[in-house]
């Protein structure tokens, strides 16, 4: 089935027609295809905790039932992205509970399909480490892309448990030594917390990785944050993995690891609204945990972050052409 | 769009395959689609507030959500209802919040469509005045049907707040005056609570209903509430109403107007089960209001109740063919 | 201000004419005065968690507000309350956090103040150590009377931490050294739970208390349950203390004392509902914490058991008259 | 009952006598009555839910019972508001659930006789749709005002559903239409989140109001935002609109429609004590939905704002003087 | 350090002494040591999720803590544990998140230091999966037990998810391919809820187990329901393991497969105290899943349940001494 | 047991080889013991709320649970506090639910044990009456100390409900008449919400405390806030208090008073790690009520205070030596 764009639109505006929230709940009304003909963009969602926090699985559902919130349009940038790009919910990926390893291979081979076709997956999680194999993927059809990270915690540790490679602590290291990220116009962003060592954060450095902690943030304020992450990333191509915990618990505490002093929602929005322009290839919102959403505050803003990344697609899409 | 009883059936088993509660959320993973051609049953949505419980329009979704915990046969019947009956998810019907007219007509409009094709509807309130739009519509296809009502209250007075005639508290006094019920076979289960009046169950009686309140429930056992049902209900197309505060509030707290001292799910169960054989030609499960939901136990029941439905409906199919 | 039986009546039922819970949250609606001219009984809130569990002081606000989902005639018992009893809602009396003491000497005054005017008073917890001056006042009054509890613990320790003789565990104690009840007619009902000792029962026996405890009442069966505390109490002037822990957690999870295993809410109602026609001189509902209620259907069941204490009090003035 | 100043403070800060939270649940603790001789102000509920968001209609009871954790006066200001004026909660408006057309005209009725008075109403909503009539009985006794509203939305759109024009997306261009506003004096501050064109805020500006976004405000700071809204306001009468979604989920998340990136308290409270000294007619607190308000923290800072807004006009009142 | 049973029995009735839930949260308040000299059965905690329920880690936390709640003697079976057995909290095995095979090395590992000792193992999980390291444990020492589940499911499935052969759905039949049960005296009680197949309960009986339904234990009743399980085991050594989705959902919510018309906690306290006498080798409460459960009342069962294992221990103790 | 610090880091960090969350929940994984030799501060809870925020005496077992979320090292401060400071979970001071007055002697006693023996106390409360025993303990080893709180209240009134000396709203008025406090040196930041009357802050003011309000707080900014308390404590011996209530109730929802408009987490934590060098002598972390936490996310902000808390007293120690 081709998508229409003005049906994709109208689609995502329900609320001009019968309740908000009505209907099956795709993301933000979208047509639910697996049929990628004229499609510029999926949502797709990976309900995997295999690898990291139990209860992210249901993360995708969530973002999905609370997206019926979003209108279709961005007065802040001054676009409707739905006009320029046709966006689907692809739907999930196969996973595999309690086989990390071959939920990997399912993801892998999900996404190759989706990429094969020269589509642009948004993937919404599950547990953090289900973006190794989405980096995997990714490289494999555009070659190593800088990595973006808004993110409490680095993810670099070698091994969790003893012996543990592949988890939602370690695959920043993996992504390296599989290389599958452009490190030298990669960057972390958003870094705070207890850590294991002082030391911690020299580790992703020397990876090769720049860090911006929180406190870093903070020091630079956010505009001078912005031009550093921009002037990082340059013309290449880029990963933009957005882990739900950059953001302060009091506004999105429903996730595995709660670590106080992050980022607000409007400094957050501020700052993802100017990195419009770069050459975005592939996006993840993941660690959203509805266990413990109450009225969905977290995937409400889960689902207003991948509205923003439709935004940023859009954006650059009508300006490459 | 043709849906195989096959694919129907594996549809409904994911776990096999992937996580539970993977994929679009449909009602236990059924296709979801609007053509019915070879369809035997849908279940449909109807995501309305505006005549009663607040919240209850986000029951639908909470229903189909929930489904995903339920695998495809019922033991207790010795039956997998999906490889007699093709079933899908139509989805929701129109609803105009604020305007309880306009919903009405948008519902007989929906269900006129689908009926028209001889399929069984199954609806997911909402809350319960959209029973009397649904009766119209069967009764437009069926002529007068027996109500076998499950619910803590008759619903029958005449008017709320004055001079308000539509609502979930008159519905079925309505249903009576506009002629959609075979008034002779009808039976009201279960009713239980303060009332206005001491005589109020005698005003149900006195538009022909028989009612069994919870209090004549005990006092008769359950099996002697079964034959009292299945005597007055006869051969007559039944259409069965299904209000989640039928249930006791310790195991569906999540509903408008709790009740103390209801049936409990095993009760439920049992009841329901000895019911198979009956002419069922429409079922509603409404009042389910996951705001209050917990670990959405309540919507849990209700998804149970609407598989058990299905389930009489494969037994009757398979009895009558 | 002397309330009229008429507007009583009619100020309970607004759900006729306006939105169900709207308006100052008193109990079912009830005028709210402390002028007692002409009042056959008073509901009263005693938001006092002193004595014991933490957070029970804000159970009588719960149970107004939840009061709403209330209307005013009883059909199980055949008769409306508020045609044959004027009811007001007193408000709350003066309790001095952090000083049991002087929250017992304002309970006691206040109680007075009430019994002086030959009122019955149904108290709202609150802890279960409020009773204990409830006892005192009602003793004042009417000599020591029968007490009948519906509990999960006997509450007659003797001390608690080392030299604590006053909380909500030693209360029935107390009472019997004060000479407060009638210990011959005399019932505690639904004793369950892990004890301090195997022998913890004996002691209440000891103190001159017929026990019943939860096993005991499920061997007896329900009827013969009531025959045994029909007998017991006799025609005596009989204090009703209602434990909401007498409930089971699963239908009334809002309580600072969980023990699994208690009455069901049809089971309790049964009992209640049998119990018509002793000679009620106070009644109280205790020990419901609104915290953790959810839903509030913990407060929903006590609210329940307070129209149905009223109840009790109009059957019995109408057999009196 | 004419009300006593004295009377009127003490009973606001029943702390220093007995436990905060006792008594029947009126706004503050302020006395109940509907007699309005010496009173300057009424705080009344409109329990509304029929012309937008489910479960609203339970706002007032959660702002009263929560109101007290409030203390009598304002030490940021330097006023004790009760010590200036005489304030009642006056309970609240007859609603008539599924007919906002009914309970609009209950709504204009109620206030006329309020308004008729000289004395401020203070709403607490209920959906933000009562602001209409709420609008139309105050333009009734003191002509167009300048609307002052702090809100996530415009509610400018024409119509909803296809045809609906009365409910709340729409009720600011049904007050233009009604000429109950001076546009010219009135301003909307805080508009953000998805859109349904790029160009919606245009909208609203081509009706008149000036429109600052929470991005314009950002740009601006807080004290540039004060300004721009005293000048435009001016001395002319005006009418402050507050919507809890103004404030950030994060802070404020029991609402309807959830739109990150918005106020903090702590800015909304600066913005609203710098705006002391307009000529205030009116003003309503809308929108809190406590179904989903865990520990009650959205409706104390609802119950904080009207407690500033009795400050601002006991403020205004000690000048006019 | 040696534990004496006179402390042991004193530090499980703080509240005699401090406030009931003070101190470090070990089972009951009994000392946490793994110096096992004297100790004739252990508490311990198995935090593992890999096999199954996402978020049941969390499950030993919540039973410690909701623990505080019982005291030490047990009146229903007249004896108070404690005085006859010394019981200890082992703390928690270690578990290896992402590895359920390093997971069920280190159980294995774990409960052989304990055993070996003659010490009876209590286990709190955790996912039901755990029980398989459990059995090979206990089989190790005592040979092949028999099995005496109390469940919904049979947990008898060959694979899920295509190939995966260890997780919470398949560990019965592996248990009996591995030798570790005594599947002539092992017996499955309580199964119910939709299948995969109609035959599905066939297929555990095909394994040898006698198999009793919901519907089964309804038909026969509680008292022949223990007959038939008296009669199944005999004198055997018998592996008791429960799982909390044996009970209704309404009375025990927070678990990862809702299933209703279970046990109420009356009937399964009833069944369980009538088993005793029998050779218990070890016991485990799983699938708690603490994030769902509000007031923790499931938590409150199960840890009753732990409370009522370790009495049938003490008896059968004191029978055979 | 002398505690070794190698194994008091490794304990701390568990997740290296277990699951987080594993064992008996001490606080951070640290060892349990009352044996202090060689230790130089512990954690030690006081669960008691008889003198204020009912539920609050279950903040101690919150704090340890969540704190399993907490890593070893400071990155921010560059330091790993264990690999400086020895520190133990002291487990709970006794108290006496009812009475404050011997709550109180049990504190003192109980601290008077720990100072004895030069080891730090970082209390975990608790509600915040347990400062003014905490502090008589402090000041009878240290003379009077410097006070540094952090809270929304003065807690400087004299009585209580009429005559209560004794409970959370007055101990730092008690504190000054007992001269525990060096009050020259102590200050009180973030004081803000309605008030008595608007001279609350100057009756502290009178006392001779330095009190910053939030208005000031903000007025200032937190440099030179910061500023303000380092040259008001200078090398006084000083006590920080701590009440949770200073935080925005948006990110710390879980207390007694919410009082909006306070610190974000980030602010606090800016402002503690600026406070290093100052000549600590005792902590509090007082009115966390876990009973309302959802996600936990206040206790997770309580519990990385007290790891600032260690942080702040391992660097002083590293300084100082």
């Amino acid at each position: 089935m081709e998508v229409d764009k003005a049906l994709n639109e109208s689609r995502a505006s329900d609320a001009t027609r019968t309740a908000r929230g009505s209907g099956i709940a795709t993301f933000m009304g979208l047509p639910h295809t697996t049929t990628l003909t004229g499609v510029d963009a999926v949502v797709v969602g990976v309900p995997s905790d295999s690898g990291g926090t139990p209860g992210s699985s249901r993360g995708p559902r969530a973002l999905r039932d609370v997206s019926a919130l979003l209108r279709p349009a961005n007065a802040s940038q001054g676009i409707a992205p739905f006009s320029i790009l046709n966006v689907v919910d692809y739907g999930d990926l196969t996973v595999i509970p309690g086989s990390l390893q071959r939920t990997y291979e399912e993801i892998e081979r999900g996404l190759d399909g989706i990429l094969a076709q020269d589509v642009v997956p948004l993937l919404m999680g599950g547990d953090h480490s289900i973006t190794l194999p989405h980096l995997r993927a990714v490289a494999a059809h555009h070659g190593p892309v800088a990595l973006l990270l808004f993110d409490a915690h680095s993810d670099t540790y070698d091994v969790y448990y003893g012996s543990e490679r592949y988890n939602s602590g370690t695959m920043f290291r993996r992504a390296v030594e599989e290389g599958l990220v452009d490190v030298a116009h990669s960057i972390m962003v958003g870094l705070r917390g207890a850590v294991y060592q002082p030391s911690d954060y020299d580790d992703a450095r020397a990876l090769g990785y720049e860090v911006l902690t929180m406190d870093d943030v903070v020091a630079l304020g956010f505009d001078q944050t912005v031009d550093r992450i921009r002037s990082r990333v340059g013309a290449a191509p880029v990963f933009l993995s957005w882990d739900v915990d950059a953001l302060d618990p009091g506004q999105a505490p429903a996730t595995g690891t709660l670590e106080i002093g992050g980022f607000s929602t409007r400094e957050m929005l501020g700052v993802i609204r100017a990195l419009e322009g770069l050459a975005y290839t592939g996006f993840d919102v993941v660690e959203v945990n509805p266990a413990f959403d109450g009225i969905r505050q977290t995937a409400a803003a889960g689902a207003t972050m991948i509205f923003e990344f439709l935004t940023l697609l859009a954006l650059r899409r009508s300006q490459v052409r």
